[in-house]
């Protein structure tokens, strides 16, 4: 039986803030700097591992958030959550995405059928679907095949699976898996779908449209927009498009679509790129084996969270750390730095997953709580970020924690010798350059030229970006966000700050308006 | 004559620090708030307008915030800068950006010549340049027309120009003016430049090679790459190639490439958009006269910034109410929310302009600073953001100002009646009710469905994202970063903070580290 507290309850957090601050640039430095870049790593599923040697932790810190992950049971929360529990209480739900890459824990029963059962038969549904478009089996109206897939959809029914898409784009290419093209139309701005449409061949076009409950406005009105598209074209719309939705949702038995598959309300957006709102369209655009492969290396990692001990798992003290840097050392940012092109919209995907999840006031009993939570994400991939932002995170007045993402190889397999050493071994040289930078930094008598370091960082290392890799490495942030918000007492799973923008808008939109919202609505000719 | 001091030794500042501070939730209420939407408006250029009402300011505090650009001085230190005093101390030189784009007083004479007269000629060289490869005058060994080009730089010889090119691709496709697709080279991950190599035709691909030393590591190596890649497919590379560098440069003589445009040390990378840096990707892309329409947009709004009345001039009002948000109120981010597509990377744009031209703690005298400078600034466009991190900008326990930016009129022309109205009208329904509902908030008994409000934001309205709007808009902030570089005393135009990094990436390649960077070196297999 689980007890769901608030951070500042406990006894564990109490010791904890009296614990002794550590010197980062100061434990960082000589022999003793090495050592903890050798001891304080964790390995990840897939290869990964979670170096934090470079945290503001030491071994007294460790074992108070040792101690505090035991008193706020975060693997007992999470064994309920895997278990079945409904554990999104605001909304009343169970949270299964774990439960659509693998089972965890107990046969979770829900509407009356096996739920992993459910996941797995859609994910065997949309495999042999694209199977059969790969096959040239379903085609468009002239009997041709599809070249390219273009998923309908905004926030998590987007950046998840875009964010997927970019990382194994390069990958499959090089490793003949490559299937088809994927754009995206997401914004309800018509300049977003007006450009995708420009830039493809409708003809040859399978659209997805993805929306868990058939109603979202930014998603349906691009729908028509693409509808019309291929009545233009003289094209049947039914004969190019797929629904994924919720069983209950209007699109769900619609003649509008070759096929539908289905996800559920215990799915939510931004935690569903492994269920079939993911699955669709990495599977029509590298095949269901690699998305097969990505769903494995997801619940590889999934069973690495359930470690108990706090210290062996990677997921659980990647968010203690966090924790503890935003409650007790006061850090208000998390900067997320893959030094990896391929990953350039993870930040992105992270920056939704996180902030939505843990941006909130009140704990999962609707109390406001007396503490900060979730920080503001933002990130680019290095070395880009380094020629751009990385001045503040030097240099500011204030310090943001970041989060490295390194490969030892890249996915194209060229590269090019300059100055003695490869592009790869450059963009692997700054990113281990840039931790030490930040931990220690650099004494100048001109202060304009000093590093004052201190600055704490993690990073995660692997052999290179796969589907394998990619699906542990979204399953670590997914698993980190989660036990946050346990120790947070929040529900996590819940997003009610989006409610009021939209009731606002549609009251715009009925021209049902006065005050600073009429004027407001005048300026902008609506 | 300008005197420089720190923002804590002002006399108006204090006074400002006293000033009762504003209830935004109260004052966006009602009638008072239908008054401030209408009253608290600036006209800037091109036709956009600067609204502010949604700002936690009031008369009393905006008389303050004028007293204090009074005494700051910024009317006459942005007078100096750009009449050609040395303003970047740290790296002793003029800072010229706005006279790329026009001559704001003086003439300014460095380097034995005008250099109002030296940038126009730039301009008009890659004016004659693009309209010959237009023509099919310039064109590959083979007598064909280029019909690509290549970006190959990084940080600002990147994240501008894409910014720019992504911001107008569409709108020249609509009117006209397109000549090209551009692609940016930028990562030193090898596999950036085997993508874009992948996806492109080499033998018809111009490459323009951007370093304004001829010495940026990332961008040697990749215009080496591509170099491979040209010699591979059997083609001369410098009939490929075309450099825009220093002329001081060693790229600015070579046979290597068919072309050199020049720019300087007084254009700093981050302000480089409307330079040879800008223009040749632009002018190649769009047509020249389209970069000379964004151009006029920049020097309008550059004329705009001279109006020492603070509350006329709408960059420096930008600035101070961001000063006041961040040094009185003690805001740590600002969040960059364009509802525009084509916006897409505007916000990593203004990212490395304001992070890397504020993110600093020494003044311009290299002495600690005891207040906090540049804010962490990131964004996405909306409304695919409200899908993402709203929902911590709404609930979240710290407050995020924002800065909307948002459009009467799309792009591209297309659009779909759904429910009664446009996409259009969709996209700035929303951005609309999201001012109001950040401001005003809403009650609730249920307080995980309570939205505090409180939260200030302001957004810059216009009637359609062109290249005359595109350009006062990227003035706007680059002014509005210099204003408040002036205020808290910084040097806003070197990035020293980039430098320790470099240093110690060049030592792990040439295998000379210990400690910590050598296990991590290890590590990553260098």
């Amino acid at each position: 039986m689980v007890t769901w507290n608030n951070l500042d309850t406990l006894a564990s957090w109490k010791e904890l803030e009296a614990i002794e601050k550590v010197n980062l640039a100061e434990v960082m430095s000589g022999e003793n700097g090495a050592e903890r870049v050798k001891k304080y790593s964790v390995p990840m599923a897939e290869g990964l591992a979670y170096n934090y040697a470079a945290k503001s932790v030491d071994d007294t810190v460790l074992a108070g958030l040792a101690k505090l992950a035991g008193e706020a049971q975060l693997s007992e929360k999470f064994a309920a959550l895997y278990n079945g529990e409904m554990i999104n209480t605001g909304e009343k739900r169970l949270v299964l995405h774990q439960l659509t890459r693998g089972q965890l824990g107990d046969a979770v029963i829900a509407d009356g059928v096996d739920k992993r059962a459910f996941y797995a038969e859609q994910q065997q549904k949309i495999a042999e679907f694209a199977n059969k478009v790969h096959a040239g089996e379903i085609t468009n109206e002239a009997g041709e095949k599809f070249t390219a897939v273009v998923q309908i959809g905004i926030g998590g029914s987007d950046l998840g699976p875009r964010a997927m898409y970019l990382a194994l784009e390069n990958w499959a290419k090089k490793n003949d898996t490559f299937k088809m093209e994927a754009h995206f139309i997401s914004n309800v701005d018509p300049d977003d779908a007006a450009a995708v449409l420009n830039g493809i061949d409708v003809a040859h076009a399978l659209f997805v449209l993805v929306s868990k409950s058939g109603t979202t406005l930014e998603t349906l009105t691009n729908e028509s927009f693409v509808k019309d598209a291929l009545k233009n074209a003289g094209l049947d719309a039914s004969r190019h498009m797929v629904a994924v939705t919720s069983e209950t949702s209007p699109l769900a038995k619609s003649d509008d679509y070759l096929a539908a598959f289905f996800m559920d309300d215990y799915i939510g957006g931004r935690y569903s790129s492994t269920s079939a709102v993911g699955g669709a369209v990495l599977s029509l655009a590298f095949g269901p084996e690699v998305f097969a492969q990505f769903l494995e290396g997801a619940a590889k990692a999934d069973e690495t969270a359930k470690n108990p001990d706090a210290l062996q798992n990677p997921a659980m003290l990647d968010a203690l750390i966090g924790v503890y840097e935003r409650n007790i050392l006061g850090y208000q940012c998390t900067a997320v730095l893959p030094y990896s092109q391929a990953l350039s919209r993870f930040p992105a995907h992270l920056q939704q997953l996180d902030m939505e999840s843990n941006g909130k006031s009140v704990n999962r009993y609707g109390e406001p709580v007396s503490y900060v939570t979730g920080p503001v994400i933002f990130g680019e991939p290095g070395t880009n970020g380094q020629h751009s932002f990385y001045q503040l995170l030097h240099q500011g007045t204030d310090i943001v924690p970041l989060q490295f993402i390194g490969f030892r190889n890249n996915q194209c397999g060229r590269d090019v010798l300059i100055q003695d050493s490869t592009s790869q071994q450059k963009l692997c040289a700054n990113v281990a350059a840039q931790i030490v930078a930040f931990a220690c930094g650099k004494e100048d008598e001109n202060l304009n030229k000093k590093f004052e370091g201190g600055r704490p960082s993690s990073i995660i290392i692997g052999d290179q970006l796969t589907p394998g890799s990619l699906g542990a490495l979204l399953s670590h942030f997914e698993n980190k966000v989660m036990f946050q918000g346990f120790l947070w007492n929040l529900n996590s799973f819940d997003q009610e700050g989006v409610q009021l923008g939209k009731v606002l808008a549609k009251r715009v939109l009925a021209h049902e308006t006065d005050g600073a919202l009429k004027v407001y609505s005048d300026l902008l000719n609506i």
